[in-house]
């Protein structure tokens, strides 16, 4: 009960689950927040916001707390049945939007509660900003589902800025304070996975793109793709892995990741190289995007001069020559739980007190 | 030359680089492209797209193709300059919305070629539909800049749905074959980083936060934060030890890593724990977040309740042990450029060549 307490409200929180655990303190705590909401300041100045970078450390607790605010909006009950906070409780006043606040001095406007005409909403927002202005808030979340789409001007020429939108709806935020908006970013990174399955005879699992540049014809690669949303990256090296060539596979380490940035909509990437071990032989080529598959010697595999003529390409080559030879430690995956945010997590890092670790450090 | 023109064309493909550069292929084949589409597919059926998982194998060449017509709109004019399809030009017919072909049947609105006023917008939009639907176009990509709020509920009108938002746009998209959409999907991860910087009297560089849940008041923590945009893992430990406690120190390791998901806004996020070795030894706390900091023993920092008592901590603080007996290897960090995309990017392995490796494995 105490896990799926901690679980709903951890959850909830935007940004700080990840990073509270790490911080050793929970989720309960406004640290994380703090640190979140910092954090999310300063990756704002790197957006387009003019403010002094300076300015971001002029923390007080009130600002930061309404990064929190979001988890309202979409973990409603467990939160206001968590919540220590009296000050959790819809506004009834009609010339006020339906909306909650948080324990952090923000404003979450429930998007059930909006209004049906533009013109209602146009005035309400006008007298819930004077409203929330008067009562001191600072940060006011307004989740605007598409099928509300004509409020988005409205907002916007009320002050509103866009926040991040999935398929369905956009998320728009008000800053009040004077001081520097405080609100968290969106997500940052994607996700890739290479999968190196090697088998006992050195032969590596290679495919042939089906639309390949001229240039590049005939170039034999590792399976490779972007991981799912919420998968992890060991099922996603596997999944791959089976849906390019058929084969069955485990992972068995992370032996490198690469770091890139303003790669997609000026996002970064993460791109994690798995070694995977074979559990079939029998490949299957994915017609739609796989040319051709088979198990190459490593040793022609490394010859390509695509990969000789690249000093990435070449190193990564090495490195899995290297934990071949039992002469590197990659990091292997291993599901923990934390009571501070009750879920299991995956942490991946070497196999230490395992006797068959390939890592004889001692 | 050749590197810059690299750089110019890989930047502006979505999502496709840090795969493209893994898969062993250039970002000029359309297999990055192919890979980041299905995997974008899979994606959106993640969210809210109600097509049948099945169907995001049937891609078809030029399905594919229109996930990189993203990069003209960011990259038009190296594009340009690079693209071998004569199809890249603008449309002159003034029923049709100043747009972009890109090579991949897809269609890239031109931004700053948007008429002024909603009702000169509704009608153009619709021709353009119709006119780009004769011509077998696939994607349609509608970025909408803050200023021009008032268009997003016309374009909704008339079937789009939001793909992303920054702060001062909403990127817009249409999907006009029948069959399911297979634009990317925007950033999936948060990436935070964990600092531990231990020094040579086996003391821990330890925070304590201001603003603190009762139960784990007086909690000794490492400093932790979110990465900025664009930001290295590495300098982002380095500037979060600076930033909280005012001691300088040197990246040395990623030594382990945490993925968790449903964090913010239902994305996942990648945590990545860090060892640093301290240059300085005077601390200045940051009295924003930080309470006090201090340099701990390891044994008292490990003893606290909070760690003994959680799996994850206790086997984090267990890897830090371990590293620091020189009996782990974590993942150091290399600058290394890669032709296919004619760009610096961070590749974190062992050192395996390096003598001075604590990796003994033989």
């Amino acid at each position: 009960m105490e896990l799926k307490l901690f679980s709903l409200k951890s959850v909830s929180v935007p940004k700080m689950v990840g990073t509270d655990m790490m911080m050793f303190s929970s989720p309960f705590t406004n640290s994380g927040l703090l640190i979140g909401c910092k954090e999310a300041a300063i990756q704002s100045f790197s957006c387009r916001v003019t403010f002094p970078k300076a300015s971001y450390s002029s923390i007080s607790q009130n600002t930061v707390r309404s990064v929190s605010g979001e988890d309202i909006l979409f973990q409603s009950y467990p939160y206001r049945v968590n919540g220590t906070n009296g000050s959790n409780m819809y506004h009834r006043d009609a010339r006020v939007l339906d909306a909650y606040d948080d324990e952090y001095n923000g404003v979450i406007v429930h998007s059930e509660g909006l209004p049906s005409n533009p013109n209602a909403f146009t005035s309400i927002l006008r007298s819930s900003l004077s409203h929330w202005k008067a009562k001191g808030k600072k940060g006011v979340w307004l989740k605007l589902p598409i099928t509300k789409s004509e409020f988005v001007p409205i907002a916007v020429k009320e002050g509103f800025q866009y926040h991040h939108a999935e398929r369905e709806y956009v998320m728009m935020t008000y800053w009040i304070p004077e001081e520097p908006c405080l609100l968290p970013s969106n997500a940052s990174h994607q996700v890739g996975v290479g999968s190196f399955v090697i088998n006992e005879k050195n032969e590596v699992l290679v495919v042939q793109e089906k639309y390949c540049a001229t240039g590049l014809t005939g170039l034999w690669k590792i399976p490779t793709g972007f991981i799912l949303e919420s998968e992890e990256i060991f099922t996603g090296a596997v999944r791959e892995v089976k849906e390019e060539t058929g084969i069955d596979s485990e992972f068995v380490e992370v032996i490198a990741f690469r770091h890139a940035h303003n790669v997609a909509f000026e996002k970064s990437d993460l791109f994690f190289i798995c070694m995977l071990r074979p559990l079939s032989t029998k490949i299957m080529v994915d017609d739609h995007e796989i040319q051709a598959a088979k198990w190459m010697p490593l040793v022609e595999f490394v010859k390509q001069p695509s990969i000789q003529e690249d000093t990435m390409f070449k190193k990564i080559i090495d490195i899995c020559i290297a934990r071949m030879g039992k002469c590197y430690c990659g990091l292997a995956v291993h599901q923990l739980a934390s009571k501070f945010d009750g879920r299991l997590s995956s942490l991946y890092f070497n196999i230490v007190e395992d006797k068959s670790s390939n890592c004889r450090a001692s």
